[in-house]
């Protein structure tokens, strides 16, 4: 059989999918790069999507659904029937389950479970009873908790019994008879150990772990900072719930900066992945700060109103007005992004607020000097004569130290009085700095040319 | 004794170190938060770095600088001896051990590495040939292989005599004589295993795998969507060289998003932590933008030039220049920011580039029609006449939308021609629209005001 391109695959797929050819599609779609897979599953309907199941199994299909966002794997489930969803679900870690099934209307949510195995779907319900964006919401509630008083015979054996419990276990948890957390042993020490030691020996009682309510956030941040590949969380009174590991970590920490990301760039977080979020959505997510943003705009019409007098006299001043407000914007750009990340990887907090003015003073006023050099050189350029290029430099200065000044604090103020510092955007700064920018710049023209 | 706070902690620690006292230091540190220790290491000369070194011992110092930038790191090396810098080294995962190693001048590299064990400092010096953004570079080369023909008695016993080097060992690799990777298989299923079983029995022959010159994003994508927690990393003729973990990956994450941020907000990314970073550095990475922006924007002073004469017939159109290009500027922010995200994640690729376009079509006329009809009535208020305001209105729709179309394309057109697709950051996209938007406004004000 010749080689297959990944574009002929894609067609050959369509058909075959069309036309219910099982054996067909279970050849073609591993030929096609897993992100295809990704984005061709949301758009079959439901005919096609049984077709898909019958020939690639329940697993696959999970490990696919396990990728895509919870609310497109919601809407993709539902058009399976609830004995296949039920299957694609049971195989799913229960974390990300869960995270599909609380998407699901309350109805569709109840016949799915019901159609689940017992055990895993308590395990669901449980984690629905979570946010989502915390330790306990993201967590597996698949793990083995040993004893003290197993012999290292004993946990093998219990190991081997539990099974698919027991499945990417590498670190083993011992629990007490309240099932509360008593310390932690590993696989390798297990295997390392005498049969008949006792696993109390070869347990290390102190054990790094996170609340069910903490946010996922400082839960990944615990994980990463200790080096292991997995935390225990614990519920009330040290009760082992379940675990986070570093590939749920990953999760969160891409899941943060894109959350990050989007809020400086102006916008609320897209809750959906770009491609397929209706346009609605993307509107819903933008207008808000865009109009925010032009109210806080606005008085920038009352400045130039305001100096209408000395722009009828001087209109070459006029000539300048983007330039230098932009100049500020961007620096103020800079300096904010810089430290919304520093705040967000923890290398910035609120004590370090006059450090980080004074060394902003510093950097601002380099560049400043920079800016204002550049400036009298381009208003020169334009022949405005010396007068208003010096005027245009000194603005430049001015601008620039302000924007960083400002840019400095802002988001260590907004995260002290409980805001998210990404709130601290870029056009938020530039917004910010563009009104008082005007004022600086016709305060110096006016004492500078005398109008 | 009494329980101290954080912050007298903090002081007794800054006397204790001073005086020399190890075991007063041996009991503060542990009082301290981790970030506070990372902070403080630096900061310390050769005296009080070999107080703490003789108080907590070179695995605790380890663990510590494993979590520092690697060229801080460096640079507190220097201030140990070179038999404290290697005992620190050596209990450091190689791959960390090497990024340090990597920051340290010639000579000094050479007397550490002479002073490790020889089987370490070989380890060092065959990472320290790959570049550190490469999969090569990223992994550890502690790994422990089996091979086909063992019993899974001997593979216990050769795990058990590979001790420290199979340290966190979940999955076990196969090799065949010439160390090429041969499958896979996991400890679990070791242990579960009669022992007379072959490992090849129990081996899993697709393993999914990274090319050690591969980037290191690929990797961490490629181990993300395998689900796993690690994958192994292959050199020419499939020969198996070490393994990527899956906290690797949320570091490889958390550094590309800290660069996108940065570069989106405007400036280049930092090397070194923000707070330990030289002003100079702060410095440097940001003026090269500023010019660039500048040099770009300095046209706009071009374009109002051109229509000084409007301007002075219609003084009343300065008021709103900072406001509608500012708008336009927000918006286009908002798509980069959003389209440079969905790329980053492997969501939008350069074939959805039409499908982009007319997503922003339609959600940016969506946007336009409101911050046109806003538009119109802030023009309103500020009293200017209806024509005006009409101006402003058009302009404000035109401009929006004009934003959206050039922010849509912008981030994949730079992907194809091999650029950072986040060079495309909110400040630049402000800078081409501004110019722009200056052209639509006077052009509209032309036809629609006669003069």
């Amino acid at each position: 059989m010749q080689r297959l391109s990944v574009d002929e695959a894609r067609d050959r797929l369509s058909d075959a999918l069309d036309a219910g050819a099982d054996r067909e599609v279970a050849r073609l779609v591993p030929l096609l790069p897993s992100h295809d897979v990704e984005r061709l599953l949301p758009e079959l309907d439901a005919r096609r999507l049984g077709v898909l199941f019958r020939a690639m199994g329940d697993e696959w299909l999970a490990s696919v659904v396990s990728e895509l966002d919870p609310g497109i794997a919601a809407r993709l489930l539902v058009r399976l029937t609830d004995v296949q969803a039920a299957d694609v679900l049971e195989e799913m870690p229960p974390d990300e389950a869960a995270d599909v099934v609380g998407e699901l209307r309350e109805e569709a949510r109840e016949e799915v479970l019901a159609e689940m195995e017992r055990e895993e779907a308590a395990d669901i319900r449980e984690l629905l009873e979570y946010p989502p964006e915390t330790a306990g919401g993201r967590m597996t509630p698949e793990f083995a908790a040993l004893r003290d008083s197993m012999t290292v015979d004993d946990a093998l054996q219990f190991l081997r019994r539990a099974g698919k419990a027991a499945d990417a276990v590498f670190y083993l948890y011992v629990t007490d008879d309240g099932g509360r957390l008593a310390g932690v042993t590993t696989l390798r020490d297990l295997v390392l150990s005498p049969g008949s030691r006792l696993v109390a020996e070869i347990t290390k009682r102190e054990v790094v772990s996170v609340q069910d309510s903490d946010d996922q956030e400082h839960a990944a941040r615990v994980l990463r900072e200790s080096g292991f590949l997995a935390v225990p969380v614990l519920g009330p009174d040290r009760r082992m719930l379940g675990l986070i590991t570093a590939d749920d970590v990953a999760e969160v920490i891409e899941e943060e900066a894109s959350e990050d990301i989007e809020r400086l760039g102006g916008s609320q977080p897209l809750e959906e992945p770009y491609l397929t979020a209706s346009l609605w959505h993307l509107f819903r997510k933008r207008i808000l700060w865009l109009l925010v943003l032009f109210a806080a705009h606005a008085y920038t019409g009352n400045v130039l109103q305001h100096y209408q007098g000395e722009v009828a006299v001087v209109v070459a001043l006029v000539v300048f007005i983007p330039l230098l407000i932009g100049t500020g914007g961007n620096t103020g750009s800079q300096v904010v992004t810089t430290l919304v990340r520093a705040i967000a990887v923890g290398e910035v907090q609120m004590r370090d607020i006059f450090r980080v003015f004074t060394r902003e003073l510093v950097v601002g006023s380099m560049l400043a000097l920079a800016m204002g050099i550049v400036a009298f050189v381009r208003a020169l350029t334009l022949g405005v004569g010396p007068g208003i290029a010096e005027v245009v430099a000194l603005t430049a200065f001015c601008i620039v130290t302000w924007s960083a000044l400002v840019a400095s604090v802002l988001p260590l103020l907004l995260k002290r009085v409980g805001l998210d510092p990404a709130v601290a955007s870029g056009p938020f700064i530039a917004t910010v700095v563009d009104g008082t920018g005007l004022v600086i710049y016709f305060s110096i023209a006016k004492v500078l040319l005398g109008i």
